[in-house]
C-alpha cells in the first residue's frame, strides 16, 4: 500500500531512529522555573526523554555479545558504585555534623560552667558560622541544592527535568550546605539532602561524570538513553533514604512508592542491590568508628533509634490514644503542609526576588532566632530533681558534661537536678529524638516543657523551611511528632497506670502520625519506621496511626511534596487521570493546539521559521503515498531539527527525498542531550540566505511509529496510556477506515520451541524485503 | 466529519460500553488446562477482562456519592475480611498441623519406649491416614486444590484464568489437603497452600460468597469489575504470605514482585493493610494460644526462627564460603527446576491420566516411602554424646521425650545421648529447620548425616513435587538449602576456628540460597528470610546469596513457578518484550489472522455463523460515513454477543441503525462471566429460523475506542503496550491519513485554579452536543 521508496523511507527512518539516543519520544516541557534554585536566569526549556526506548538495545544487539556484557556488568557496576559513594557521602556528612556538634555542645559546656553569657554568645556565634557558610555555598555556587530537593528528584523520574539540580556542583553544595546547616542547629534534617546527593551522584555516573569540571570518562558513558539515566536515579534515590535512615528495605520501597512513577520489576533487585551496599558501607564505616578514630561521630549520627527495649505488648484500650495521636498528626501534618505552602510562596514572591544577600540575611536571622531559642528557652525552665538511682538503674543523671545522652544538667542550681526542657532543646536532633524515644524513662519529662518545645519548634520548622539552605523535612517530623506522641503517652501512663506502657512507643507512633500527616507516605514510611526503630513488632500500631492520619491529612490538602512540586511549577502526572478526564474526548484535549506538520523534504527557511513561529517541540510529518493521498509518517523532534539544522550536513539541493546516506554522517550522540542543561534555542543556529533556501530530506530522523488514538477515545484512557508508557507526544487521528489485524495475547506468545525459528525467519525477511537497509547494514 | 447520526451511535455507544462491568476488554484465552487440575472436564474456554476498566467508576458516579462512599468502605472492609479470615485460615491450618503431627509425635515416642515396630507402625499409619485424606479430598471434590497454586494465581493476576482455581470448594479443599499432606509428613510445605488460600477468600469476598453453595450475598456484590476482583486477588496473596511466614512486608513484595504483572501504588496501601491484619490476627491467636488451650500448638507452628541470639557480624574471609553457598544454591535450585519439570511432565502425560486412584496409590505410596526413610534412616545412625553441659549452659540434652526441641534421644544407647539425623529427620519441619537454623550448637549435627539427610530430602521433595496434594515449596526449600548451608558452616567453623562464627547463620544462608536458585524471587524473599529470622543485619549476607544463586539458576533454566505455568499451559506475558519483536511490525504479528469484522447492524444469522466458524473473541466493527467511506467505530466481544444472542432482547427487524433503546433493556450484570467459570457458548444458544433473519444494531454494545497501532509500530512498542495496560485485543490499522491533534504533558496537566471551570464546560459541551446522550441521562 505504501509507495516502495517511502516504504524504504520508513524502514530506515526506523533503523536511524532507533540508534538516536534516547529518543524515541521527546516533548519538551517549558517550566517556569523558580528564580532561587536557578540563581535567577530566567526560565529554561527543558528536555526529557522517555522510558520506552528501545533504542539502545538496538544499538547494543548491533555492536554484539560483548558489548551487551560489558553494558550489564557496567549497570551492576554504576550501582555498586552509587551505593559506595551515596554511603560514603552520608557517612561523611554525619561524621563532619556529628563532629561540629560536638565541638559547639563540649565548648558551649564547658564555657558555662563559668559565664552562661559567653557561653550563649559561643553557641550562637558558632551556629551563625555554620549556617553562614551553608548559605553563601548554596546561593552563591549551587543554587538548585536549596530545600530537600525530593520535589525536583520526583519530577525528573517523573518525566520533568528541573535545570542544575543533577549537576556535579549542585552535590557538592548539597553535601557541604547540609553540614553547615544542620550542625549549625536550624530546624531540619539531613535526609531529603541525601536523597538528593544519591540521585545527583548516580546522575553523575550515568553520564560519565562532570564534564564542565573536565572530570568526565568517556569509556563509561554508555548510558546514554533516558531511561538507563532515570534507572541510574532512582538506584541513587533508594541509596539516599537508605543511607539516611541505614533502611535498605525503606530504601526500596520509598523509591517504588515515592518517587518513581513507573516502575519495572528488573530494576527493583538492582535497587535493592544498591540499598544493601549503602548499608553494607555505612555499616563498616561505623564499626571503624567505634574504635574512637572519628571524634565525636562514635556516639552518634545515624537515625537508629533502638527501643527494643521497650514496649513489645500493647492492649486493646491503647488504641484509643493511638487513634488520637493519628488524627492530631493528620490534623498538624496538614497545617504544615499549609503554612509551608503559604510561607514559600510568599517568600518567592516577594522576598527571594531582592536578591541572594536577602537570602543570606533570612537564614541569619532564622539562625540567631533558633540559637536564642533553644539556649534562652532552657534558662528560664526549672529544672527537676533527678530520678531515684534505684528504682531505675541504668540512667546517669545528670550525665556528665560534654557527652550525648539523657538528663542533661544546665543552669540547674544542684548537682543531682537536670533540665528536661534543654535535654531535648539544646541538643543535636539526633540526641534529642533518641531521648524522647527512650524507654524506662518516665516523667522524664513534664508535659509543660513538651508543649514549650512542640509550639516552638513547630514555627521554627515552618518558617525554616523554604530558605536558601539544604533541608529535610524527616528529623524535624520526627521531633514535632515524638513530642506530641510522649505527651500523649504522659497521659496514658497515668491514666492507664499499666507498667508495660512506655512513652517512647508513643513518641514513635507520634512521629510516623506526623509524617504520614505531612508527607502522605504509606508503606515506605511505615517500613523506614521499623527499620530505624528495629522493632518488628510495632508495625501494625505504626500503621493504623499511619493509615488515621494520612487520611485526615487527604481530607485537607495534598503531600508535602507534592505540594512543593506543583508550587515550584513541576507539572508531576498523577497515578490517576483527574475524574472530568472520562467525559472529554482526545480530539478535545488537543483542541487548542494547531497542529504545524511538515512534508517529508522540507525547506530549511520553512523549518527555521516554524520553530521561530511556536514552541512545540514535536511535528507530525506527512507525505504522499502511491495513490497521491496523505499518509502521517513519523513524529520530528524540535530538538533533533535543531540539531540537524546546526550540523548543515544534510541539506540538499534537490526537492526530492535523498539516496539516504544522511544517516551515516552523523555520530549519534550529536543527538544526545545532557542532564539538566538547557538544550539549544533557534536563536542560537545562524543560517546564511542561501542555506534557508536548501532543502532538508526527514526521514531519516524521525520516529515512524510514534503511539495514535484515534480522535474519540476519552482522555481518561489517553492519560493512561501516556503515563503508563512514559510518553511525550501522542498523535490523535481520524477514526481508521480498516482493521488490517487484531493482536491478541496469543500472538505475544509464541511458544518457547518456536522461538528460534522465528527470529531467525523473521529477521531474515525483514532485510530481504529491504536491500537497502542490507546494505546499510553491511556498510557499517 | 462522521455523521450525525454515527456520531450519536458511537456516543451513546461509550455510555453503554463504559457500563458493561469490566469489560472495557476481553479476550478469551483458551489454554489447554491440565486434566488434574479440573477433574478430567475437557479443555474449557476462559474469559479474563482487563485492569483498564473506568466503566465502574463511571457508574459509580451516576450512582453519587453516597455509593462511591460505600464502596470505598467496603473496600476496605473486604481487605480488612481478607486478612482476618487468611489469617485465621493460617491459624487452623498450623493448630490441625501441629496437634496432629504433636499426638503422631507423643505416641510414636511413648511406644518406642517398649517397642520400636510398634512405634514404626503406629507412625506409618499415622502418617498414612493424614497424607490419605489429603489426596482424597483432593482428588474427589477439589482436584483444583492441588500442588501449589501460585504458579495459577500468577496466571490470574497476569491476565488468564484457570477454571476452578477460585471456587469455594478449592479453598476448602486447600485447607483440609494441607492439613493433611504436611501433618502426613510429606516433603512439601503449607506456605504456598496458603497464598492460593489468601487468594481464594479475597475472589469468594469479591463475588459476594459462593454461588453455588448458595452463600452469596447480593448487597456486597459491587465487584463486578475485573480490576476491583484482581485487587482483592492481590491482596489475598499478599495476606498468604503474611501469614505464612509472620511477615506483612514480605507479603506486600511478594504480592508485588512475584505475582503481580502490573501494579498501581494506590492498590499498595491496601495490601499492606491486609498484610498488616494478618499479622494483628496470627498473633492474637499466638497470644491466645500460649496459655496452653490449644494442645500442641503453643509450641510451634508458625515459621519464626528466630536466630536473633546468634552472629551478629562477619568478617571478610566469610564472603568466600557466603559465596559458594550461593552457587551451590543456584546449581541445586535449577537442578530441582529441571528435575521437577521432567517429573511433572511425565506424570501428566502418563501417569495421571489414568485417573484418579492412581493418583491415590502415588501419593500413598511416597508417604509410606516418607515414612520409611524418616524412621529408618535415623534407626541405622550411631548416636552421639550430648555437648558437655558446662561448656554449653542452657542446652538440655537429650530433650525430654515428646516435647520439642533440639537433641533428640532416639534409639540410643545411653541416656546422655542424642541422634542427628533424627534430630532433623523425625521431626516436624518447622522444628527440624529451628534446629538447624539455630545458634550456640557447634558439631551437633555430623557432616555425614547432613549429607545423608541432604539426598534423601532432595529426592523426596524432587517426588513428592507434582502430587495431586496441596504441596508448597517453601519449606522444603528451606530444608534443603539449611542442611548444605550447615555443612559449608561446619567446614567454616572448622576452618576459620573463629568464635563468632555460627553454623546456623549458614543455614539461613543456604536456606535463601536454595529458595533464590529456584524460586528467583529476590527483594520479596529477601525481606521475607529478614522477617521470619527477625535479624535486619545478616540482610547484605542474604543478599549476596541471593544474588548469586539467582544469576547461577538463571543460567539453566527459569524459576520453578515460571516452568509450572509453562507446563501447566498458562501462557504468561513476560515483563519485557523478546529481543526478535523488535525486528517485528505489528503487521507481520497479526498476518496469519484473517480479520472478520461486522457492520454496525447486522443480521443475527450472520453473527451465529460466524460465532461458530471462528475461535476470535473480539471483532471490529465498521460502519458508512458520511461521505460513504467505511470506518471502524469499535470492537464487539464474543462473550457479549453471545449474551445479546441468548437474551434475544435487542433483535430488530429493521436493518437500519435502532433508536438505542436498547441499551436499557439490559440488566448490566448480564454481562459480567462470574470468576473461574466457563462462560456460553455459541452452542448452547438456539435460534428459531425466524430469529435467523431478524437484525441487530450492535452500536450500543460495542467499545467504541480499543487502542489501536499503527501496522508498522514495532512490535516491541506494542507488546509494551498491551502488557503496560493488560489489554486483550489491539487494532492494526493503516498508517493515519492526518493528525488532528497532538496530545502532550501541558495537555493532561491543567492547572488546579482551571479544574472545576474546565470540569464543568467539557461536560455541559459534551453533553449540548449530543441531545440524545442528555435525554438518555435523564431518562435513566
Amino acid at each position: 500500500m505504501l509507495s516502495n521508496h517511502l516504504q524504504n523511507g520508513i524502514e530506515t527512518a526506523r533503523l536511524v531512529w532507533s540508534r538516536l539516543p534516547g529518543s524515541e519520544e521527546g516533548e519538551t516541557a517549558e517550566i517556569e522555573l523558580p528564580s532561587q534554585s536557578r540563581g535567577g536566569a530566567g526560565a529554561e526549556s527543558l528536555d526529557y526523554e522517555v522510558i520506552e526506548n528501545y533504542a539502545y538495545r538496538e544499538e547494543q544487539a548491533q555492536r554484539g555479545k560483548l558489548w551487551v556484557s560489558y553494558y550489564v556488568v557496567l549497570k551492576w557496576l554504576f550501582s555498586l558504585l552509587i551505593g559506595i559513594g551515596t554511603g560514603l557521602a552520608a557517612v561523611f556528612i554525619n561524621l563532619a555534623v556529628e563532629n561540629f556538634s560536638g565541638w559547639k555542645y563540649a565548648a558551649t559546656f564547658s564555657i558555662i560552667q563559668h559565664s552562661y553569657f559567653v557561653g550563649f554568645l559561643v553557641y550562637v556565634l558558632f551556629n551563625l558560622g555554620l549556617v553562614f557558610s551553608s548559605v553563601y555555598i548554596v546561593t552563591k555556587f549551587a543554587p538548585a541544592a536549596a530545600g530537600s530537593g525530593i520535589p525536583e528528584i520526583k519530577g525528573y523520574l517523573n518525566g520533568v527535568d528541573t535545570p542544575g539540580i543533577l549537576l556535579f556542583r549542585t552535590l557538592i553544595g548539597k553535601i557541604f550546605g547540609s553540614i553547615g546547616s544542620v550542625g549549625g542547629g536550624l530546624a531540619l534534617g539531613k535526609e531529603g539532602p541525601l536523597v538528593h546527593t544519591g540521585a545527583c551522584i548516580a546522575s553523575l555516573l550515568g553520564q560519565g561524570g562532570s564534564k564542565r569540571y573536565h572530570l568526565s570518562s568517556k569509556w563509561v558513558r554508555v548510558f546514554e538513553s533516558d531511561r538507563d539515566r532515570r534507572d541510574l536515579v532512582t538506584c541513587g534515590c533508594a541509596a539516599g533514604v537508605a543511607a539516611a535512615f541505614r533502611a535498605p528495605v525503606g530504601g526500596v520501597l520509598f523509591a517504588l512508592e515515592e518517587v518513581t512513577s513507573w516502575w519495572r520489576s528488573q530494576l527493583m533487585w538492582r535497587v535493592f542491590f544498591t540499598s544493601a551496599v549503602v548499608a553494607v558501607v555505612v555499616r563498616s564505616a561505623m564499626n571503624w568508628c567505634k574504635s574512637g578514630k572519628c571524634g565525636h561521630f562514635g556516639s552518634g549520627g545515624f537515625i537508629i533509634w533502638d527501643i527494643s527495649g521497650g514496649q513489645e505488648d500493647y492492649s486493646f484500650q491503647e488504641l484509643l490514644p493511638m487513634a488520637i495521636i493519628g488524627v492530631i498528626g493528620g490534623l498538624l501534618g496538614a497545617l504544615f503542609n499549609q503554612l509551608t505552602l503559604f510561607i514559600t510562596s510568599w517568600r518567592r514572591k516577594y522576598l527571594h526576588k531582592k536578591g541572594n544577600r536577602i537570602k543570606i540575611l533570612e537564614v541569619c536571622i532564622i539562625s540567631l532566632v533558633t540559637s536564642v531559642i533553644s539556649f534562652g528557652l532552657p534558662l528560664l525552665r526549672r529544672c527537676s530533681a533527678c530520678p531515684d538511682s534505684e528504682m531505675s538503674p541504668g540512667i546517669e543523671c545528670p550525665r556528665p558534661p560534654g557527652t550525648d545522652g539523657n538528663f542533661v544538667n544546665f543552669y540547674c542550681a544542684k548537682d543531682r537536678e537536670y533540665n528536661d526542657l534543654a535535654t531535648i532543646f539544646f541538643n543535636t536532633q539526633d540526641d534529642a529524638i533518641r531521648n524522647l524515644f527512650s524507654a524506662k524513662t518516665f516523667h522524664e519529662y513534664s508535659a509543660q516543657s513538651l508543649v514549650i518545645f512542640l509550639v516552638m519548634f513547630y514555627s521554627l520548622a515552618v518558617v525554616t523551611f523554604g530558605t536558601a539552605v539544604p533541608a529535610g523535612q524527616f528529623v524535624p517530623g520526627i521531633m514535632i511528632g515524638s513530642t506530641y506522641g510522649r505527651l500523649v503517652g504522659i497521659l496514658v501512663v497515668k491514666f492507664y497506670r499499666k507498667l508495660n506502657v512506655e512513652e517512647g512507643t508513643y513518641a514513635l507512633l507520634g512521629a510516623a502520625s506526623f509524617l504520614g500527616g505531612s508527607m502522605r507516605m504509606t508503606v515506605s514510611l511505615c517500613v523506614i519506621m521499623v527499620e530505624i526503630t528495629n522493632n518488628l513488632k510495632l508495625l501494625p500500631l505504626i500503621m493504623l496511626v499511619l493509615l488515621i492520619s494520612k487520611a485526615v491529612g487527604d481530607f485537607f490538602n495534598k503531600g508535602l511534596y507534592e505540594e512543593q512540586a506543583q508550587l515550584r511549577g513541576i507539572p508531576l502526572l498523577e497515578s490517576r487521570p483527574k475524574f472530568y478526564m472520562r467525559n472529554m474526548t482526545a480530539k478535545e484535549a488537543s483542541k487548542n493546539q494547531k497542529v504545524v506538520s511538515f512534508p517529508r523534504v522540507v525547506k530549511v527557511g520553512n523549518i527555521a521559521s516554524v520553530l521561530r513561529s511556536n514552541k512545540h517541540n514535536g511535528y507530525p510529518v506527512v507525505d504522499q503515498g502511491q495513490n497521491g493521498e496523505t499518509l502521517v509518517i513519523g513524529l520530528i523532534l524540535r530538538s533533533h531539527l535543531l540539531v540537524l539544522l546546526q550540523s548543515k550536513m544534510d541539506f540538499q539541493n534537490s526537492p526530492f527525498p535523498c539516496d539516504m546516506r544522511g544517516i551515516n554522517r552523523h555520530n549519534f550522540s550529536d543527538f544526545v542531550k545532557p542532564v539538566s542543561s538547557k538544550g539549544m534555542s533557534i536563536e542560537e543556529i545562524h543560517l546564511t540566505a542561501d542555506e534557508l533556501e536548501l532543502y532538508l530530506d526527514l526521514a531519516p530522523f524521525l520516529n515512524p511509529s510514534p503511539y495514535i488514538v484515534p480522535e474519540d477515545m476519552s482522555l481518561a484512557k489517553v492519560y493512561n496510556l501516556f503515563r503508563q508508557l512514559g510518553l511525550r507526544h501522542i498523535f490523535v487521528v481520524p477514526r481508521p477506515s480498516r482493521v488490517i489485524g487484531l493482536i491478541t495475547r496469543k500472538d505475544l506468545l509464541l511458544e518457547e520451541s518456536d522461538h528460534s525459528a522465528t527470529t531467525e525467519l523473521q529477521s531474515t525477511s525483514v532485510r530481504s524485503q529491504h536491500p537497502l537497509l542490507d546494505s546499510l547494514l553491511i556498510q557499517e
